[in-house]
């Protein structure tokens, strides 16, 4: 039964297993007591900081363990703002980040901050000039991923922190999804990163603020890793995730190889065995294991389920999966299709054989969800003569992909030059009815608010 | 080699170590997640929940984990003061609570909140009128533990719900020391725990918001946890700590008997051991593992480290321990001797003949330390003749205990009637001077202040 979706949580690595069962025995006490139990627990405790220091490329003590890599991000947000406050209450974040980061600038925005959203191109990366455009005299923070979450893109962070070097605002990384990969290069400040994102257990995240960066921790502290993480170490789970990420590190260049040829191999092979699909994220500066594409005409949600039955365990950034009706912040802002996304992020055991049967299985899934949708099956028929008019469609009140299959049905009914009109009142078809004309060729004509929800305006052109 | 120190963190419970085994396989993946993985992950949760819910007696819908019981009692304070800010800015607290308590006052305080701290007995214990007295109009809110947890007393919980119920505000509990043991009786709204506590993995800790209090939850939130707890869950110990509540529970009756006799024994045998012991904690409503006592003449750091030299690990609440001068809030707000005080907190499988060798060395070591630092070995020779006088003893400069063993040794030298008078500027010596006075039935006549540090007076009775 494949699982791939290690960019959500990886199974526990062996080596992690391990370190975890042994350190159960050995370090459970108090690593603030002086007695032996205490002396061995901070034993154990200063090597995993040790360990994990030497893998990020910093000072053991300029590393602390949190509680999880959502704390780490919170926590290091909230100090290096506090830290600078006097500079002023501007933070920079990129469009595509994690919800934890985008969480911690909601709440400095409702504390009266203000906050500038980067802007991305349509593979997900940010641009150095964004940045360079976004810092003011004001900007006590800037924020980047080392590389996204939802499509594998990878960020240039080596060059936005030059950036922000330049104008001396520190840069903090949300290193979430690489560090099992490699350290994040550049000049950057502050890191965060999660455990059981690299195979190690969860409970367990790390924030790195690097010396001389103006730190003022916020909220209750205790004497607890230097201030900056109050609450008794998870002691146990910080040992494995220390052990599990040398482990993932010392195997990454050759797993990198492998994972890059498989998702490579999903990548080409899609848009061949699925007829429309669009392929996201940047192709060349991407994760090794992460390939997300979005197909017209089918839901997420149905395909997740159907994959599931299939024995797959995929995600999505598509409305109507768990509890959103959004489409995902991500996709949103690289302007890319949401529709039937999904998003396949394999775990470093990954067989061969099971890409080849998810590949087996996904063109029957989505044609099975398509039909039942009643998706349009073939191309639009011959234009009869090209005449001006237009043809409104209602589909307020219905969910995503339905306007997106009714526009496509109506396209071939009407005359070339001739304009339809939906109404939607689907958040997605915002995002997707002008990926839709892209993937069509099809001339998008833009919005305009309508009696209920929206009205799309969409010109037939071929 | 015995560990007594049950009361900082107790050794993993075999039935959670059982059950963090068996989710380590079962329980990695994201609960949030639609598929079979993220499914099983969600039902561990779910069935976690439901298990702590039922012990600690309240309904799932109202327990959330979070990341450390420390986490728990910052958050708890502050969604609890934040959901009653119409109300008003002041906190209420006992002066013996944990020293998470005391952070997130501190915290509120310094963001213009008002705090009151009610005063406890010599035996540890607040009265409810305390409470009673300190509600105001303005009270968004009363903190107090459910027992001590440096000297184990047991605090009137359903007393004080009671007076804050009558009054309308909410009482937080802290209950980590005491959950294991049995559900928190009375009224209370909020309750916070620790499960490294009762025998379940660090990385662990519930908070539980009874259904109609107000709470806003502070800082960046996520979808996790009814949005009280953000990041990723600690699955598997979150499962472990759930079985384990209920396996120490289940045992709880038993435990608590057999305990109960051992520490017994170590309070009735102790004073006859070793001369110039205070016994300190209440004798009756008291937590089964938990005994201190203070010993005149000796420093807390040089008597737990000759207990360790000796296989027993205990901890002390004395200054001159770890990274700390001055003892600990809880001795002080007692007004009991902090010299030489020793925590003994028996784990669960403490053994009979390792309490009785306790009692054979530590005897020994007191003495030994004794030696050492030159106490008074016997009471001071019978008085001269009654004179008023005045014999200043300068201790400025001079760490605990050698103040009040200086004192002690002046004493005999000086006739009956007549004033010592001690310059001191170790807070220790505030604390332990007039106990030793109480111990001695001298006559403590107060302080005043001295070029360098305190004058302590003391006038010689007999």
């Amino acid at each position: 039964m494949p699982y791939f979706d290690a960019a959500s949580a990886a199974p526990l690595h062996p080596v992690a297993r391990q370190a975890l069962m042994a350190s159960l025995d050995e370090g459970w006490a108090d690593p603030g007591r002086l007695y032996r139990e205490g002396r061995r627990a901070r034993l154990l405790l200063d090597a995993a900081r040790e360990a994990a220091a030497e893998v990020v490329g910093c000072r053991a003590d300029e590393l602390v363990f949190t509680g999880s890599g959502t704390g780490a991000v919170h926590s290091g947000i909230a100090g290096a703002l506090a830290g600078r406050r006097r500079t002023g209450p501007h933070l920079i974040v990129s469009a595509v980040e994690h919800s934890s980061v985008l969480h911690a600038a909601e709440v400095h925005r409702d504390g009266g901050g203000s906050v500038t959203e980067v802007a991305v191109e349509r593979t997900g990366a940010v641009r150095p000039s964004g940045y360079a455009e976004a810092l003011r005299p004001d900007t006590a923070l800037a924020c980047l991923q080392s590389a996204n979450h939802e499509v594998g893109t990878v960020q240039p962070v080596a060059e936005v922190a030059e950036v922000c070097r330049a104008a001396g605002v520190p840069l903090l990384v949300d290193a979430a999804q690489s560090l099992g990969w490699g350290p994040v290069e550049g000049g950057w400040s502050l890191l965060a990163a999660s455990a059981h994102k690299w195979g190690g257990p969860s409970g367990v995240g790390l924030l790195v603020v690097r010396k001389g960066v103006r730190f003022a921790p916020q909220g209750p502290r205790d004497e607890r890793e230097s201030g900056r993480a109050a609450g008794f170490e998870n002691l146990p789970a910080i040992v494995a995730a220390a052990a599990s990420l040398r482990a993932v590190r010392a195997e990454a260049a050759e797993q990198a190889v492998r994972l890059r040829e498989l998702t490579e191999r999903i990548r080409a092979r899609v848009p061949g065995l699925v007829p429309d699909v669009e392929v996201v994220g940047d192709p060349e500066r991407r994760l090794p294991g992460i390939v997300t594409f979005s197909c017209l005409y089918v839901d997420g949600e149905t395909v997740l389920h159907e994959l599931d039955r299939a024995g797959f365990s995929v995600s999505s950034g598509s409305s109507c999966t768990s509890s959103t009706l959004t489409p995902s912040h991500v996709l949103r802002a690289m302007g890319v299709l949401s529709e039937g996304n999904v998003r396949v992020s394999l775990p470093s055991d990954t067989r061969e054989e099971d890409v080849e049967r998810f590949l087996t299985v996904l063109p029957e899934v989505v044609a099975g969800v398509r039909e039942k949708l009643g998706a349009p099956a073939s191309p639009p028929p011959a234009p009869a003569e090209d005449r001006t008019e237009t043809l409104v469609i209602d589909a307020v009140g219905r969910r995503c992909p339905i306007p997106v299959i009714e526009l496509a049905k109506a396209i071939g009914t009407v005359p070339v030059g001739a304009t339809i009109r939906v109404l939607a009142d689907d958040e997605a078809a915002r995002l997707d009815i002008p990926a839709w004309c892209e993937m069509r060729n099809q001339e998008y004509s833009g919005e305009e608010p309508a009696p209920q929800g929206t009205a799309y305006l969409i010109r037939r052109t071929h």
